[in-house]
């Protein structure tokens, strides 16, 4: 059985309905990085759900317009660990290839997701300092959290088309939110503004997020010293895992009277 | 009045209801690059909804663990352009910089977004040939397509952590999908398996997407030949822009028995 293999795993979790509370199981979608390599050389690292990978290097190969015809891909290969994928590419993708390089190579290329690009799998984790396990919030207050939250956003999203982040003070009260077509984005200015003010770390601050939780939301949580994420959809195994690690409370489904407690529960009374 | 300053923009429309239709007008989120300079050198381009640029980069560099503490930033300041924020560093965190640039050196990066990383706004857009507009769908087909999509969904999502992505023949019968936990994996696997099979230019295929639609999955569509993109959520204005520049009629909001139609209404009859 190879790691991360499924495209789901069962995770423990205790399911919060009002005043009641039950250990049980669940799915989540699984998060793992694939490194795609390009004639030997690493080419990329990209978060993905397992699964067709040989299709996803193809794809992303398209995408980022190294290869423009099938033809241009001589070999896909996909490791038997499961966690790479081998592409050769024909001479004139090669040249596009090594142009790109060299156009790149005048600036520190990264990106906006916390992830990719990222040359090993070991460059993902943080080395940020432990998490503040000093207090407990009341549990009737963290599924009022996105109701919060989406009131602060009425007036803004007008468009539908915009996540949000809000970060919260440990007695519920917002204490900032913002929204972004990126939901990256929106957990990058609602934390960046409290670094232009000095408030780092975030050690007694909820952060609240209107979609699923993702292995960068969890890492840039963390980075910021905030020990509490509270999202309204599901997570993902690798931010099931990586909230487990470093000491983080993680909720997903956060809605109506209820939620999913997945990790370190010590911090809900 | 800055280009692209506000965080919608008004955008004309045809609302499609069962066999009515009616020129109307909605608002879409902006998204827009961002330009960030540490230090007068180019850091990172990303799209991103405009407002709080300096809060986005303070944010991003403590996401990217250049920055790990405020005092470290000792200036940002946005550009009156609108399109980005230039940073100054301590020596610190300059050094963290040096560092991280030095290892990536040794592989070609990029990213999974497709967008983050490009080291000109120019390099975003795509040399790809023409859109074929020979043929005609009917219009009773485009909203049926998500719910098409979701059943073939059922099996594989049970996490609710999934996004979608579906290629459909121009009759609506679907030819494949693809799941992940990342929406540009999800269209980069689809479009992948139709590159590793020499399908390409996709000219007579519908793309279909479970979530909204932004600048790169428009650009992926175009990349692959596809002339139709349907999305069941909101479009951002960059990819509104892009979709009319090349030619890619772009309906949102398909759901119930209506849809929102964008650009190049000429392939729906």
């Amino acid at each position: 059985m190879l790691p991360h293999a499924a495209p789901w795993k069962t995770v423990p979790l205790r399911r919060v309905r009002g005043e009641t509370s039950a250990a049980d199981t669940d799915r989540a979608a699984t998060e793992a990085p694939l490194s795609i390599t390009v004639q030997g050389e690493p080419f990329v690292i990209t978060m993905r759900t397992p699964g067709d990978d040989e299709a996803l290097a193809a794809g992303f190969l398209l995408s980022e317009q190294v290869v423009r015809r099938s033809s241009e891909i001589t070999a896909v290969v996909a490791r038997p660990e499961g966690d790479g994928v081998d592409v050769s590419l024909g001479s004139e993708a090669l040249a596009r290839l090594s142009a790109r390089a060299a156009e790149r190579r005048q600036v520190t290329t990264t990106s906006a997701c916390g992830v990719c690009g990222r040359p090993t799998v070991d460059a993902l984790k943080t080395d940020a300092d432990a998490l503040d396990s000093s207090w407990t919030v009341a549990s009737s207050l963290v599924p009022a959290l996105p109701d919060r939250l989406r009131a602060a956003q009425s007036v803004f999203d007008r468009t539908g088309g915009l996540h949000a982040a809000g970060l919260f003070a440990l007695d519920g009260t917002l204490v900032d939110a913002a929204e972004d077509v990126g939901r990256h984005n929106a957990v990058d200015k609602v934390i960046g503004r409290q670094v232009l003010a000095g408030a780092l770390p975030l050690s007694h601050r909820l952060l609240c997020v209107s979609g699923r939780a993702s292995f960068e939301l969890v890492q840039k949580a963390v980075l910021a010293g905030i020990p509490m994420l509270v999202a309204v959809s599901a997570p993902s195994t690798a931010a099931i895992d990586l909230a487990e690690e470093r000491g983080l409370t993680l909720v997903g489904f956060a809605r109506g009277d209820g939620y999913n407690l997945y990790t370190h529960p010590h911090r809900i009374a």
